[in-house]
């Protein structure tokens, strides 16, 4: 297995409300075309997908076919060059329906990140500090 | 917003068995150093981390402290560039401990698929077909 996440797809309850809040709202750049069933985001590295959450679940099997939890178990984290991008992220994402779970604030492990939540719940930290940046973008881990 | 993911976390009931289940068992290269408590991996453009499921709701907000759910709402998809590629990483997963949640098989939109969860239930879709890869293993979206 080569070490690579390709896609991560999120059920979501409203695509419409989703996307807009990713495309609008938050300017990820997509595909999307009038009709398709889910949309893909043109993120670098890994690709940010959203589909209908019954109809994720039910493509592993009809027994995910559960209630939305409060808490998915996974977080997603955007990181950023600079403490002040933190702010100016968050803010946006205020401003685009997002619910903001924990202000931006100094972290135990020397950076600063704060939380929000799309309108699904699904969970983004946006961080600055801990990690160095190769050019694409992604994080140098050493 | 610059469009990428930088980390994806998983909040994990046991860091070690988890750890076997991605080093050990899918081959995952990883840093993690003795008593890290958290794990990343070295996965090209978006990370990989496990950390425990408490603490990483703790993180966010002590509210996120919830039962683990059945189903996420999350799937991460790995796709290969051969329909064998699907059989033989699958097989990789299931002889390292993970469930198989659908058999690969033809999908709907033209390619081959399957789905196995990890010791938590979070789930993967090993994926053949509808996208070319760019140089560096990442999906071309157009």
């Amino acid at each position: 297995m080569e070490p690579r996440l390709s896609i991560i797809t999120l059920g979501v309850k409203d695509l419409e409300r989703s996307r807009k809040f990713y495309q609008d709202g938050m300017g990820l750049p997509t595909t999307k075309k009038p009709g398709d069933g889910i949309i893909f985001f043109q993120t670098s590295g890994c690709c940010l997908a959203l589909y209908p959450y019954k109809k994720l679940a039910e493509d592993v099997s009809p027994k995910f076919d559960t209630p939305m939890a409060k808490f998915s178990g996974i977080t997603i984290a955007h990181n950023v060059r600079t403490r002040e991008e933190v702010d100016v992220i968050i803010a946006q994402a205020e401003r685009s329906g997002a619910k903001i779970e924990k202000p931006a604030q100094d972290t135990f492990w020397g950076g600063y990140s704060g939380y929000f939540s799309d309108p699904d719940g699904y969970l983004w930290e946006i961080a600055w500090g801990a990690f160095d940046f190769n050019e694409d973008g992604s994080l140098i881990i050493t």
